[in-house]
């Protein structure tokens, strides 16, 4: 391959296009949100492209669940955040629906139930976690511990700070445990969530989605977009990079993230296990009668 | 419609058609593994009913899953058990695969583990159970702890006994809870065992999924089929029925499970919450810049 075809081949790595930068301070309104970098060129071709992500993904999840059974610790957790609206169920209706539910692990994290907040925020986390082989994924996750309570000044600010390292230190082990995560923050435009709020209230199976508090929230939409600046900022690390998402286009988000999914497993290359049995003995035996 | 369309309606009606008689000693010899009955026409013909019910499915499923989030207690238990190679993991593949997996548990039931041993045997199962609103799926279920154990003599006869009542009286608290518990017995021949090894053996990619002690197990094969029809005829109740699905045919089995599933949704007949809020106040809010 040539340089210039190395090249290309780096650019188009959306674990690096999509990757946060390191270091800097985060301006999440310099994103674009309706961005489809190294994308297909439109919604079908999207769609399509999309499908047959979907069925390399399948067969990779396939593997590695295959290794799962018979000792490799490696897993994949797929957390997903961002504002109301932006994406985080379709992604999952979408994305991992691709794949077999048998090896799949999905959890939505919602207001901490009364018995949770007796626990360290890290606890429910720390439960719903893959097992060996598996993909999780998370709609909302131990994000929502720095975010809700900063905006809403619930939980003391050297408390919050506090959070970040624990955080890091928590996405460290899960790390060193053989856990591949892939965090993807779904970025959508405050007119873009207006747009998806009016169509939810328009369609009545879309209705139940919406709550009233979704518009009350929208006033403090510049707090929660600096909370999400400072925790991405602060919660990208080496081991466990935030990728921003443009999500305006649905399905440019879809394939983003399965394209990301693919190119983490892919780097994982799960192996099937090796046959620990005399294959031909085995098959004589079945042939003779067995 | 007139009274022939009502009973054709009736007679294609798969809760009516699949399920085990009551009362009956069981004879799986005489249910032919390689039946279609009420199905499509032929494989490609099944392939896309399947496919079509499940777009169905999802749509019921999304109900089901939309109401659980609103105080409904509601949800499916599809409990797969067969022989090995009977397809209870190609069934949640291309069944429970069709439908939004935030809204589905599935869990697989291997030999239990230390822990599992110092409990009850219910006690996994319970874990286990799906959340309101949910879909839950098991591949082999409580029902093995009927099944190994008598055809290994590992355990008592008179504790096997007891068992049969104490999961009769487990499911009846199910069902008391709103849980549906649909319970599906894969029925495939001996001889298409053989095949289904075999090709395991020859695919590098099935190969993990084969164990020489499969071929073991096939000296007990008349041993299991007694071990299912004792435990089919004690644990078959107007609340928590058996059906037997024949499944050589693969397309045949997946779609007799969608239907199976499809009918018993379709009987809960979910339904969207009613909004709690004023809609036109919402949208007025929304469309004046909130």
């Amino acid at each position: 391959m040539s340089q210039d075809g190395r090249k290309q081949k780096a650019a188009t790595d959306l674990r690096t296009l999509l990757r946060l930068p390191r270091g800097e301070q985060i301006d999440l309104a310099a994103y674009d949100t309706r961005a489809v970098p190294a994308g297909p060129g439109g919604k079908s071709a999207g769609r399509a492209a999309t499908a047959r992500l979907g069925k390399r993904l399948a067969g990779l999840q396939e593997r590695l669940w295959a290794a799962g059974l018979t000792g490799d610790r490696r897993r994949v957790l797929l957390v997903l955040q961002g504002m109301d609206t932006s994406g985080k169920g379709g992604t999952i209706k979408h994305v991992v629906g691709l794949l077999n539910p048998a090896g799949c692990r999905v959890m939505g994290f919602r207001a901490p139930t009364p018995e949770e907040r007796e626990h360290h925020f890290l606890w429910r986390i720390e439960r719903e976690l893959p097992r060996p082989g598996e993909l999780g994924a998370f709609d909302r996750s131990h994000y929502e511990d720095v975010l809700v309570p900063r905006v809403r000044a619930l939980v003391p600010r050297d408390e919050i700070e506090r959070r970040y390292d624990e955080i890091n230190r928590f996405e460290q082990r899960l790390v060193d445990d053989r856990i591949t995560v892939v965090k993807c923050f779904l970025h959508i435009s405050y007119e873009e969530q207006r747009r998806r709020l009016l169509r939810r209230l328009d369609r009545p199976d879309k209705r139940w989605k919406f709550s009233p508090g979704d518009i009350d929230d929208r006033a403090l939409w510049p707090a929660y977009q600096e909370a999400y600046e400072i925790a991405l900022h602060r919660c990208s690390t080496p081991y466990a990079p935030w990728y921003v998402i443009p999500a305006d286009r649905k399905w440019y988000r879809d394939w983003a993230v399965a394209r990301l999914l693919l190119e983490h497993l892919h780097a994982l290359d799960p192996r099937y296990p090796e046959p620990d049995y005399d294959l031909e003995e085995c098959r004589e035996r079945l042939l003779k009668g067995a």
